[in-house]
């Protein structure tokens, strides 16, 4: 199913979360044009599937928009911030297609960029009334923030197991995912019950949605992309499909030979033509599924109707998504 | 009057603040221990000016420690937070006569701790349960970032007023210190007109601080400053002293040759010897010293006792201070 058809619920509280965007851009007076420029650029384009999770789930108890609007809001902010400082520390030069924030600006105002942001997204949580809510946005940025601290202290380190990876990506993923779950729950008022079903729904779609994002770095194009293929491995970080090559040739093979410093862009070519034409994929893409399907599993005990079943069809889509 | 006289009316609460810095660094699970190696390295050795404000302010209405702790925390937090990206964002290597965290571990580990530091501030100042006191968090922290990267954009910009001047450091410094006033008086049930004159003291201070700071950068010895002299020209930042003597030469100076890129080294040197050697630097105090007395002028209509006279002796220290 495309996304615009399974938006279609929440399309008007979509429309909303892209107007507040808009406004914050607007917002800066005449005497910084500069920031604004930045807003302009960093701010649309997104998939924004965080927003539309928190909107979804607000509509299954007591939907009210001016209660979810800013933690959707928040949500999204959040995520375009991690991704303008993740650029800022990978000096990655391209992302959906066009230069990045520190391409065109420096490093420097790239790392300031992302603050601003991560405080206009607390601004945004702030602004719910609902302390639960806020405090679960703290805390979502502190475990991202240091899930990206253990993957660049793990850089290039062979020795690491799947479950560090698993920890790992829900850290620097899921809990963004589990957050926007959470709190359209919680804002919802949903029962506590409820509540913790919808974060669990949350936490498995966004593991899935990691390892996905995973694999495309190996198998996707630049194009579709819009950013170069296999900045995982470059960067030094092992993620599920290298995992599973090192554990098909556990004495040799180019991760082990890139991890190891031996001719990185020779091995990196090599790594990804392997896993590639391997059954590598195919096992990552089950490990995924398996992920999605019990991200589904207890949405059953909600009402049935258009949000179930975009929750639903979401969890689909993350997986067989191109890009 | 030395700090740790001023301090002594709140040292309780001090004391608790270090506490749950030191906490933080020992919360984190086994799995982490460069984490924690971290922060260690980090959360200690400051001023704590900001919680003591917090404290101190705290003193004059209903003081509630379980309600001011967690405030007082969150400003040092950001304050320290700030510093990280600082450092990184200028690729300083000294600060408080140590390595910095980039210098120590590297740029990308430093923006990640940076932010990791900004959401458990967010944390703490949650804790406090004060929907306003958390707003202003939030806000602060976009004001500083706005500030900084007004800053970026006119680094080596000579076309800039004392008006911008102001406003940046009001953004980058007094709009933190005017936090720490602000929240203290809200979380002590302060009425509304005395959280305006302790927000005003807060703000004011910070600018007087501010200048002082731009002074001694000027004037300090490395030795004092524990970071290298002439830093802020260095990156292109121009500061009181630098504009009053652009003022006193206007044709030709070693500033405006130093930003318009001749020979930056010398010219530096040059900058920093006219400065010292002329009536800069008193002018310079002079401003300060408006802005302490200025921080003080409605304190009378607060109750007298420690916590007033610690906030007028903390008003002398900010301009007499020598680090």
């Amino acid at each position: 199913m495309k996304l615009s058809t399974i938006y279609q619920s929440v399309q008007e509280g979509l429309d909303k979360v892209e107007e507040q965007l808009r406004l914050l851009t607007l917002s800066q007076d005449d005497t910084f044009p500069e920031l604004s420029e930045m807003l302009s650029y960093i701010l649309t384009g997104g998939k924004v599937i965080r927003p539309t999770l928190t909107l979804l789930v607000g509509k299954f108890y007591n939907y009210s928009l001016s209660r979810l609007l800013p933690m959707a809001t928040a949500s999204e902010l959040m995520h375009i911030a991690t991704l303008v400082h993740d650029d800022a520390i990978d000096q990655a030069s391209v992302r959906r297609g066009r230069p990045t924030v520190n391409q065109v600006w420096g490093t420097d105002k790239a790392v300031i960029l992302g603050d601003y942001l991560f405080a206009k997204a607390g601004e945004f949580a702030a602004a719910t009334g609902n302390l639960r809510a806020i405090k679960l946005f703290a805390q979502t940025l502190w475990t991202i923030s240091r899930s990206e601290l253990d993957q660049a202290f793990n850089a290039f380190n062979l020795k690491q197991t799947f479950d560090q990876y698993l920890q790992r990506i829900t850290g620097k993923t899921a809990s963004l995912f589990a957050m926007a779950t959470e709190s359209g729950a919680v804002l919802s008022q949903a029962p506590e019950e409820i509540v913790q079903i919808l974060k669990g729904y949350g936490h498995n779609l966004g593991i899935a949605f990691q390892i996905v994002d995973d694999i495309l770095d190996f198998i996707g194009t630049e194009e579709e992309m819009g950013k170069p293929i296999g900045s995982d491995l470059a960067h030094g970080t092992l993620t599920l499909p290298s995992f599973k090559l090192l554990q098909l040739y556990p004495e040799d093979n180019p991760v082990r030979r890139l991890f190891c410093n031996e001719d990185r862009q020779k091995n990196l070519k090599l790594a990804i033509e392997l896993v590639r034409n391997s059954g590598v994929i195919e096992e990552c893409y089950q490990v995924a599924s398996d992920y999605s399907t019990r991200a589904c599993q207890n949405l059953k005990l909600l009402p049935d109707g258009p949000s179930r079943q975009a929750l639903v069809a979401l969890a689909d889509y993350v997986v067989e998504r191109k890009k």
